[in-house]
């Protein structure tokens, strides 16, 4: 067996776990020059019932499920529907169990029917998750060849794993991840490239990015994606959603579970309702100078200037906040840029042996986006003295940081600290393949190891995002990414950003995320008639 | 300045910070052979209301300034007096500032007569800090030579130092450390090495030896001591006191002053009460099968057997427990010698580089205890992959630790998993200066990062705890440490343990404590008519 067989045998397979009436023939969908968003497009393959059920927030369909409007077998087959058209579309699977799902929310029906009880708060609904996570019974070949093959045993399933399921998940797929699950594209040689849904010229971003696509198109009411924790070793994972509601529930449902007696890695906080509570309390008064919420907003980091439709969806977002009554001050934090080279140091400090290792041993090239990584193979990996060094580095930026952060009480009109900093995930509003090559607005977080959430504001539009021929670049890889933009091309893709809040403030965050998300509608709402948020 | 006149200036330096009336000439004290313990020796310097004074807990002592009974200033002088006693029989102390520590009470007393109002619930308490605590205008020398000479200014104080200060406490004096701050022993070349006050032929162990000789002399009533980290850089701190309500209320105070949002290293989790009346509640009640208290016990690591006075002390606790009606099981976890050689390849990963440059920066040489360390020059630090894989064995073996815990559940009749280890903090009951080489015990809390909480049990004694000719020793190890008791030698030595318990259950640890020692008490009532417990 060839590692390209391998991969190919793989790829096949999961179409095949695809029932045929459901498959796409791959002549039938137009050019992306045709057409470019699948958003509208998928639902051509969805009948009415698998539309109302795919299209619901999670509340209403577990509410189905319990009131016996809907059972879990119709919700996990739309599902299983609507995720298998958008692989076809985006690439954005890894594993498919189809099969196992209809079986087990079969069993959840039954049950329900017969006893009246709920297995738990998430009775019958299907989850994703990303290919990092085990499931007994299926691979995690997390982008590398070597990997496949090996079905996981019930041992190797986590604690998020078991607890959603005795929540009454329905777990029915797993989603796509780059090779090295580290870089900002999801491209291996096993599924290939996961496409973005919004605009298939670009990429899907990553590492999450199959249960990004996947949940853009609504093939999934909730996924869990995760991301790079330091210290060493250590991954934080979190929830995904389209709507801010089931990001609420799925933590507090998680936290419910006491996770931490069966895992000694997670902190034992559990979930603390007040302080969601106090966020949308003072929400609701904006204009008590005592009370009213107070933003950061940071459209620039120094280093790189983020694109045109990156930069309207700040200033979209400052504009809202403002007029809410929101107070919103500039971010001027210990400079962003320097400090994340200490993650890539850390994260880099092995010389990227176990990457190495894992695409090695099945005789794969590297995908395009490590090739250059790959090819410098003088790197020796750090001793473990300047490993410590960094780790001080580390701990002294992040207490500057939070000094900094505390200093802002001063500088409020409210007398408060910052709440929270909106600012871009990245500079550019998605990319094309190949091209992501600056990770400080999101590395950032990963570094100080804060909190934070990504939403939704705006779509990349050609008719007013345009280049500006007069933009002066700080530095060389400032001017590289900033031509990386054409109107265009960009056009329709999904321009996002994050706040961030301090450590260990999901509750808070989760709070700020709705009081965007309000202050967006109806800023769109005066602007146009009609509220455009994607939110 | 040879680094000899340095430690000799700064040794001095303190005996000239005492005032002449409180100095005992070095010939008055008796010798070792005539007074082996201190405890009663030290009274014979203090007059009627400063015994009055040092001998109250930390409760009595801050109701009595809060009702005007006594002033800040005059516990103050009270324990500024004992500790430089204790001082001068031990060598706990590296700093003194009783000046400072009068005027400081004097203002807090003014302030008080003045507004009626306190500082804080710690208004007027002196409070003992270990040395590696920074405080404004004192030095932090840490056991090196090198690093005498730099007061410290405010912006080096951390958290807890101005955490502390806010709430009313009066800082007078620092404690001794050793050299590395990683030895059981106390000692290094400014300072030398702190003696156990309840026998001086013995150490009083480390490294906050001179915090604890300190407060077994009631030289403070309630300091503050740290012990290692793991990961990097980390290290954890905890309040000591001779008496349960003062760790408690100490905790309980410093966390009502949210510490995490000046300090970014520290975990948000407020004081839970909840956790702490919960054992109360259910030591109550030790008689009802669901809800009472289960301890495990681990007399003995299976590497090294300890000495007959801890023996007896592991014997008499689960006794007491068992008495009480608490169930009791034994304790057979993964082993912990092999796993702590992780945390002790953790540690030196760097090969020491940090305490080598310090001794070396003033030519001072090694304290004995690190001779050996020190000549084995050949030493290279570990690669960071090295290091990372040593990340990931802790990783692996706490989670096997956490499962055995969890797993504990099913081994019980009250089919509860265990609340708290009871085990030994070391195979000896103190040790003869320079034999302290067995960690085990100990460093598996901080292999694990679990929660543990020392207590005084009972003290050796020659009449009971007699060599066994028959010993049959485990190992080279065992044999070595088994051959340094010698009952006549150890009569009078402290012999504690300690309660384990899981990942952030200080409240519980707290509760648990409490439990033990009302079960000791009761216990010893029975046994003898009277109460002989420490406690």
């Amino acid at each position: 067996m060839t590692w390209q067989s391998n991969a190919q045998g793989k790829r096949a397979s999961l179409i095949e776990l695809i029932p045929p009436k459901w498959r796409i023939p791959t002549s039938d969908i137009p050019s992306a020059t045709r057409l470019r968003d699948f958003g509208e497009y998928i639902c051509r393959f969805l009948d009415r019932r698998e539309l109302e059920i795919t299209n619901a927030p999670s509340s209403r369909i577990l509410a189905n499920i319990r009131s016996g409007e809907w059972t879990s077998v119709d919700v996990t087959r739309a599902f299983c529907h609507r995720a298998s058209l958008a692989h076809q579309l985006t690439n954005c699977l890894s594993e498919v169990c189809f099969m196992d799902a209809e079986q087990r929310a079969k069993a959840l029906d039954e049950s329900f029917l017969r006893t009246g009880q709920t297995a738990g708060p998430l009775h019958g609904l299907p989850v994703s998750l990303k290919d990092r996570f085990n499931i007994e019974g299926l691979e995690s070949a997390c982008g590398y060849v070597s990997w496949l093959g090996e079905k996981k045993g019930e041992n190797s399933e986590g604690v998020l794993v078991k607890r959603l399921r005795r929540m009454g998940a329905v777990f029915f797929v797993k989603t796509n991840v780059p090779m090295s699950m580290l870089m900002g594209e999801t491209n291996n040689n096993i599924i290939g490239s996961t496409i973005n849904p919004y605009n298939r010229n670009l990429s899907a971003g990553g590492a999450s990015g199959g249960e990004g696509a996947l949940l853009a198109l609504k093939g999934s009411p909730l996924g869990w994606g995760s991301d790079i924790g330091l210290p060493v070793n250590g991954s934080v994972i979190g929830p995904m959603a389209g709507d801010l509601p089931t990001i609420e529930m799925a933590m507090k449902a998680v936290l419910d579970t006491f996770p931490w007696q069966d895992d000694c890695d997670v902190v034992e906080i559990p979930w603390r309702e007040e302080k969601l509570q106090s966020i949308r309390s003072r929400m609701a008064r904006p204009h008590e100078r005592d009370g009213k919420l107070v933003f950061a907003v940071m459209s620039c980091d120094g280093n790189v200037q983020v694109h045109p439709p990156v930069q309207r969806a700040m200033s979209l977002v400052t504009k809202a906040l403002l007029q809410r009554g929101y107070e919103v001050i500039e971010w001027q934090p210990p400079p962003h840029h320097d400090a994340v080279q200490i993650l890539f140091q850390i994260l880099g400090s092995t010389a990227g042996k176990e990457v190495r290792n894992a695409i090695d041993a099945s005789g794969e090239p590297p995908v395009h986006q490590l090739q250059t990584w790959y090819d410098n193979d003088n790197v020796e990996p750090s001793s473990s003295a300047e490993f410590w060094d960094l780790c001080n580095q580390r701990d002294q930026y992040r207490s500057e940081y939070n000094n900094y952060w505390t200093s802002t009480r001063e500088k409020t009109v409210a007398k408060r600290q910052v709440d929270g900093v909106i600012m871009p995930v990245a500079p550019t509003a998605a990319v094309e393949e190949g091209c992501f090559n600056y990770y400080t607005y999101s590395g950032i977080v990963n570094l100080l190891d804060y909190t934070s959430g990504s939403f939704p504001v705006t779509f990349a539009d050609r008719s007013v995002d345009v280049e500006k021929p007069d933009h002066v670049p700080l530095n060389s890889t400032d001017r590289a990414v900033w031509h990386t933009y054409q109107k265009d091309l960009f056009d329709g893709a999904p321009g996002g950003l994050q706040v961030m809040g301090k450590r260990f403030e999901e509750e808070k965050i989760i709070g700020l995320m709705e009081a965007l998300s309000s202050a967006l509608q109806d800023f769109q709402i005066g602007q146009t008639g009609e509220s455009t948020s994607p939110f």
